[in-house]
Order: structure tokens, then sequence, then C-alpha cells
């Protein structure tokens, strides 16, 4: 392949287009934990639309292999570059370009971050609901994974979310989908094709959010059950009571011990309670008036006695607050403790008590582990696998997300298969449904540039 | 092209395969208004996804012409058949499979009615949300036409309410999408490219929908406006208090009127307001208790004042359900005042002040009229219009869409584009779109079987 330096220099300029050993370290990977660090031939940091057009362009004409780059703290390897890839990053398309109040959307570019969108909405009083658990991570990132996190239970995903798109084909084509509207049924959704397409079809390039109004109040009840399947079965009731929780996660107790030794959390609950406890469940309610909440953290607290609770603690304000982000770092927390990989396995949530014990039995079986959290409302498991063997690891991981899905779920709720999982998904998936995504990203991308070997594995 | 009943007969029984003059005349149109009805040369009622599986593998191979049917209560002719095809009935098709309380969802099969529908849950306190006007349509026919409907404003859509679908590609391959499931990132999402897709990539045959709890209490504030303008300006605040109203139309006075006649409703306003407001917000509340019910609705009410309403009628009861079931029925009164064609455009809500007056301007000029009423939530217009000359009245929809999508619209909120609105659509949409959405198509139904001039006009 010949050298594209100057191609790619030529169109986002020189100042913004790295190669070799230019490019710093951390552009080589994501979060993911498993694979090594791969830097890409070339780092292209694209202004406009325009750019991203001519980039995919002269990529598809050299047959350069593209990876989109949001903030890289996705966690399955789909913001890993290819060694002879180039690496288009959002960093410098990072501007909120209107948060408009009267259609209650937001309309950024992709490189601008949870925290840079909350900042500037927060004055409206409106605020774009989708929280994966790292605030660094970008929309345009969102957008790829379709992320989720655990405001899901109550907010919807990245999918019900992502209003409309500005996006480039790998054909160099700039298309609008979607907009600031709430529905459409205009010929094809493009735009909820591209969302959770992890870069293989087309690079957002201007992306419309939806803003919910903020609530004012909020508080938190935690509860320690003895009994797991008991946390599981309080899940639908809580669902059904109308309560709308806005989090709904579970913690298992390992999760928990390390979360209180790690972030130094003081939840005021005795080491009795914390000893003799298998999982906790975390319910966050908001509400518009003060004595609505009141009253429904009441109502939350007989509800988790009667289904069976050991206690139920009240927690506002910091605390609420401490506990929470806590648990938006549980991955750093596993990571720490030496995790050997991690799944975001979804399963109806029914299915949870079944898919937990039988997942740990698996991981005992295999002479690893298998501990966590999860978006309990949504069904989706977060476990940090310990299993030191790689082959039997990677038996392991094939024999749970075979588990999931005969549950009727699948391998990933909202981190993507990226890199990291394809295999699995591969294995296991329908090859009907497989060989039909192919044709869906020929008929995007036909050159097959753009995050070759996501999905789809490498040829 | 041979006669195919034999082959088709083979497959679902004689008893359930109808050509020629057997066939009813209703299976001949949907309730799009304009195009005359079309009998197709076969109707097959299949009973399993196996059989229509077989159908259209037998119809790839002779090059048959598909259209599928739920109900035939769509309002854009894509269940119009092909007088040369197959009409694909799942009218047998409709069980009731399971309502799944702890997963909060319901499997059906997609002859299920609306109304059937609603009888199975009713009991378990759920429900499934998605109400277009006609109860009679059928879940399959809204996963068709991705239905929006009144509660779409908090429950969001047909999109949005299903999780899961087992469907049949034309190819004969039967796979399963999503699932009991809230969330999933494990490849692209097929499930959303086939919702909204009119029958044209594959039929669905089973579908997972997602359960609501029935908040008990509910009522309705009535709030007539002298000015059209705060009407519209009244809707983005309401939004962004965080009431959360799961009605928010506006009904113009002569829509009004025509309801008020045709169903004889009593909502007790004095004629000297009936006569001096341009038209009308109606905003539905619900509770999980009456006291939060009664103070959410005098904070409505106070609102509405503020925000220039001459009055606010609280409705309950058989009053306030008279009048929302009178608004579903503003089709038949629009069809039976003589309307010419009615459209569902949608627009930014921001932007309803300007395409309304625009648009009744344009009306105007084209010596017609566009009056009606719309889920004003969500930026969905609803106009009949009434225009005799068919050439005017093709150019004056023509420039009312073209409006629209300069608004940052879309040609169909939630009807579709189907028979009726696909001209429109090939002449005003983006080109690259198009041709994209094209090689979609191609990747799902290489025999261009399914649904054969919907969406893509007649070759
Ligand atoms: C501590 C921690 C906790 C987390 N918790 C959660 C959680 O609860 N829920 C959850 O869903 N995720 C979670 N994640 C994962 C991560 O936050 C999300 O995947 C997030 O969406 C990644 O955003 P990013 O900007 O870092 O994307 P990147 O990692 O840079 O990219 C992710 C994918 O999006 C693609 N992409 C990036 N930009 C674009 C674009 N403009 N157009 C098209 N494709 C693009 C990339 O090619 C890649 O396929 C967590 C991560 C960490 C580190
Ligand atoms: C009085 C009235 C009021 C209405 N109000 C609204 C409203 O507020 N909101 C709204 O959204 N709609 C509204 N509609 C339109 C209509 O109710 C919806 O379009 C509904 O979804 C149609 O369902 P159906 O079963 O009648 O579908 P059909 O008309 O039979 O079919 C509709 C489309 O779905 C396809 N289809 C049917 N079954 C399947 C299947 N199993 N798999 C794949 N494709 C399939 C058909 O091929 C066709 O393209 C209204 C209609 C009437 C008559």
């Amino acid at each position: 392949m010949s050298d594209m330096t100057a191609v790619f220099s030529d169109i986002v300029g020189d100042n913004n287009l790295l190669s070799g050993d230019a490019i710093p370290e951390d552009y080589a990977h994501d979060e993911e934990l498993t694979a090594p660090p791969q830097k890409p031939a070339y780092l292209a940091k694209p202004a406009r639309a325009e750019e991203v057009a001519q980039l995919l362009v002269a990529a598809s004409d050299h047959g350069v292999p593209v990876t989109a780059r949001g903030s890289g703290c996705g966690l399955s390897g789909a913001a890993r570059p290819q060694p002879n890839g180039l690496l288009v990053s959002f960093d410098r398309m990072n501007a909120v370009l209107e948060v408009d109040t009267a259609n209650q959307v937001a309309v950024v570019q992709p490189g601008v971050t949870l925290t840079e969108l909350d900042a500037a909405t927060v004055d409206y009083g409106l605020g774009y609901m989708v929280h994966p658990g790292e605030a660094s991570s970008s929309v345009g990132g969102n957008v790829g994974t379709n992320a989720g996190g655990m405001r899901a239970v109550k907010y919807g995903i990245a999918r019900h979310n992502v209003l409309g798109l500005q996006a480039v084909l790998p054909t160099g084509e700039i298309i609008r989908t979607g907009g600031k509207i709430a529905k459409v049924s205009t010929g094809y959704d493009l735009t909820q094709l591209i969302v959770g397409s992890e870069g293989t079809l087309a690079l957002a390039t201007e992306v419309v959010v939806k803003l919910h109004p903020r609530l004012e109040h909020n508080a938190s009840v935690l509860a320690p059950f003895v009994d797991f399947d008991q946390v599981m079965a309080a899940v639908p009731k809580i669902l059904a009571s109308g309560l709308t929780p806005y989090i709904l996660e579970y913690i298992d107790n390992m999760t928990m011990a390390a979360l209180i030794s790690t972030q130094d959390l003081e939840l005021g609950i005795p080491d009795k309670i914390r000893d003799s406890c298998a999982a906790y469940l975390l319910v966050a309610l908001e509400s518009r008036t003060t004595d609505r909440l009141f009253e429904d953290v009441e109502t939350a607290g007989e509800m988790l006695s009667e289904l069976g609770a050991v206690d139920a603690y009240v927690l506002e304000g910091s605390a609420a607050r401490k506990l929470i982000e806590g648990r938006e770092r549980a991955f750093w927390a596993a990571k720490a403790l030496g995790a050997d990989d991690i799944i975001d396995t979804v399963v109806p949530r029914a299915s949870m008590p079944k898919f937990l014990s039988t997942a740990r039995g698996l991981a005992a079986a295999a002479g690893g582990g298998a501990v966590g959290c999860g978006h309990a409302g949504d069904g989706n498991v977060h476990m940090a696998i310990v299993c030191k063997d790689p082959d039997k690891k990677k038996q392991l991981m094939s024999d749970i997300f075979a588990l999931a899905m005969e549950l009727g779920g699948a391998i990933s709720g909202e981190h993507g298969v990226g890199r990291a999982k394809t295999p699995y998904f591969l294995e296991l998936e329908d090859p009907a449904k497989i060989a039909l995504m192919r044709r869906i990203k020929q008929s995007f991308d036909p050159a097959n540039i753009l995050n070759p070997g996501v999905v789809f594995g490498d040829a």
C-alpha cells in the first residue's frame, strides 16, 4: 500500500494528520481488557463533515481500513485501530452546536463528551439522559455502541435518545437522517441502523439528541438481601408498581465490598448485615416535588421489605451520589482486582437468577469466578470474569454467551461486540442473520473500509 | 405468469387460499383515501411462520409480488395488493401467545388486533401503549407502519415498543431478532430496520411487545385558545414541566366543530368561546394516585391559563373518554366531510406554527383548504386536504411536503409513504439516501417480491 500521509494531510492539514511514532499511545486502544495496544498507520483529526467525506473517499480508493474514535473508552475493542489503517478521531469536532429548548433537543458534533453536554444543558433544566459509566465518553461513541448505562431503565438507551444524524457514508456521500423530530415513518430508519453499528456502516458527524427535563429532587434506597433470587424477583415488582425508578441496579456482595474499599464509601450498613447478605438492590427515584419524592421513597422502602430485603437505607445528596458514582466505577474496581475479562450480557430480566447462578457455576467449574453488578431493570448483567487460563476462559465465555442466548438474550446489551466479542458472535449467532448483516454492510460499504474485522471478524 | 393457485393451496390448504372473484372486496384496499380498490390474484391465510416462508419462496421463484396485510386500516395504501400478486393476510395468525408479567412483555402473532391485546393484558394491570386511532388495527400492521398515535408523546411509537420479532425473509429464512430484552448491542438492529419498512423487507410472524403498567387515575384538560400560535407555544412548556402528559393534542376549531357534531360530544364549552377560539389543546394526565392526579390537573390548568388559554375544562371519566375517542375518529369525520386527501407530516414541534400557517396559505392559494388536528407533542400534524382539482392537489401536497422537509421534518410521521406518498418521497428525498435504501432493500429481497412499488415506486 502506498504511503497516504500526503493525501490525508492535504485533506485535514499537516497539523491534524499524524503518522507512525508521532501518534500518541492513547490512540492505540480503548478500555477493552484483553487486546494489546495497536497503533494505526495514520491519525487524522478532521474539523468538518466534508473532510471526513474526503478521508473516506481516499481510503476507499486506496483500500485503507478506517476506524472511528470518540473518547476511546469503549469496552469491546471497536475503536482499536488497524496497523495499516487510518484512525479518524473526532477530538476537534467537539462543539455543542445548539441547545434547542423548544424542541428539547441538542445538536452536537460527535466528539462532544457527556461531561461537556451536561454542562451545556444544565442551565436549561434539561439533560441528555444516556449515561454509560464513563462521562468522558463521546456522543459519537454512544452512537457507535448504542450506549446504555444506569438511567436506561427510565430514559432508554442511545437508540431512544438519538433522533437524527448527519452521517458520512464510506462512499463519501453526506446524508442527514431523522432530525429534531420524535417520530418518522418515511422510508427505512437509517438513524437506527447506524446507531449501534460500531463504526462499520457510516461515521456520524452531527448528532441530534433528545433532552429530558431534569427533575429536581432525587434519593436512593439501598436494600441488602440475603438471597440472590429475591433480589431478582423484586425487580419486576418494582417496575410494575409505576414508581418509575431512574436507576435500578443490583450489586453482588463481592462487588459491593470492592466498591466500599476502593471508593471509600460510607453507607452506614452494619458489618453483620454486610457479611450475611448476597446482594444489594439500588433503587434511585426522582420527582418534581420533595413531597412526592418522600412518599415514593417510603413506598419503595416498604415494597423492598415486603419483597425480602433485610433493611432499606435511604441515601440522599452526596451519599447517594457517591454510591452511584462508585457503581459507575465498578469496571475500574474489577480491573484493579485482576479481572481477566468483562461481559455485559443481556437476558430477559426474569431469567437473571437462572443466568447468574448457572454462569457462576460454569465459572467455578472452569476454576475461575464471575462477580458483578448490573442494570437489573434491563436484564443487563455486567460480570468480571476471573479465569487465568486463556483457553479455559475462551470456553467459559462461549458457554456463558450460549447460555444467555438460550435464555432469549444476547451477547452484549450495550458495549457492542467490537473485536473482543466478535468470535463468539460469529460462533453462536444464526448464520442467516450474519449473512443478512453482511449484505447490509456491503450495501453501505462496498470497499469494506469501515472498521473491517469488527462485527464480522477478519476475513 | 403461470397460475399459482395449486402451489399456494398446497402450502396453506385449500380453505385458506382464495383467488379471483372469491376474494372478498375488503381485501382490495386499506383506508387510504384516493386509490381505487384493487383485488390481488391470490389471497393466502397462513397459520404458521413455516407456511409464510414457503409462500415467499414460491413467490420468489415465480416472481409473484407479495403484499402483507394486517387489518387493512393503514392510511398510505401500503396494504393494497397488486393485481397479479399474492396478498398474505394474517387473519388466522391472531393468537396472544404469552403475557409475561415478569418481563413486562407480550408475545403475539401479527394478526392480533389492539382490541384483542388490550383485553388480554388488562387484568394484569399492564398494556401495550401504542394506540393509533384505529383499535382494530393489528400488531403486525403497527410493525409495518411504525405506528404512533396519541400516547406516543409519553410511551413512544411502535419502534420503542417492539422489542423483538420472528420474521420471514423473502428468501425463506425464518429469523429471530431482539427478544424479551430492553436493549441489545450485538450486530445490527434488524428489529428496528424491519419496523416501519411497510412490508418491503420481511414479514413479521411473531412480535414481542413491551407492556407498561396502567396507571389507574386519569383526567383530561381541554383548553381553548384564541390564537393558534399560542397553542403551539404552550406545547414545549408543558413538556418541559415534567407533568408528562400521555396525550398532548391540538385540534383546530373546524375539526372540533366537526367532532362535536358528528360524535355528539358534550364538552360544556359556551358557544361564545367556541366561536371565538382558533384551536384547542387537549392535555391528558394520568397518575398512580388520585391526589397526584388532582394536583397535576390543577398545575396544568394554571399553566394553560398563564400560556394564554381562554379557559381550561377538566374532563373526567366518560366525558374525557368520549373526547379522546372522538379525536381518534377525526379521520372518519374528515372523510365524511369530503376530504380529498390526508397527510400526517412531522416537523420539529417548535416549527408547527410556521408549518401550519404556511400550509394553510398554500392550500388557500390552491383554492382548497387544510384543516386538522395532531399529535402536538410530537410535531405530527394530521391535516385533511380539500382540493378538488387533482393536478392542483398534487402540486399542493408536494409544496406542503417540501415545506415540512425544509423545516427539518419528514413526509410522514407515522402512516408511512406506502403507495400514496411514494411519488412525493421519490421527488423530494435526497437521492443518495434513496439509493442506499434501495441497496438495503436488495440485501433483504433480491427478487424484489415484497410489496414492490411501496417506498420505491413502480419501476
Ligand atoms: C468505567 C466505564 C464504565 C462504562 N459503563 C458503561 C455502561 O454502563 N453502559 C455502556 O453502554 N457503556 C459503558 N462503558 C463503555 C463506554 O463508555 C461506551 O461504550 C461509550 O459509548 C464509548 O464512547 P467513546 O466516545 O469512548 O467511544 P469509542 O470507544 O471511541 O468508540 C466506540 C465505538 O463507536 C465508534 N464511533 C466513535 N465515534 C463515532 C462516530 N462519530 N460515528 C460512528 N461511529 C463512531 C467507534 O468506531 C467504536 O466502534 C463504560 C466504560 C468505562 C470505561
Ligand atoms: C380512523 C383511523 C385513525 C388512525 N390513526 C392513526 C394514528 O393516530 N397513528 C398511526 O400511526 N396510525 C393511524 N392510523 C393508521 C393505522 O391504524 C395504522 O397504520 C396501523 O398500524 C395499521 O395496522 P393494520 O393492521 O391495519 O395494517 P395494514 O393496513 O394491514 O398494513 C399496514 C402495513 O403493514 C404491513 N404489514 C402488515 N402486517 C405485516 C406483518 N405481519 N409483517 C410485516 N409487515 C406487515 C403491510 O404490508 C402494510 O405495509 C389510523 C387509521 C384509521 C383508519
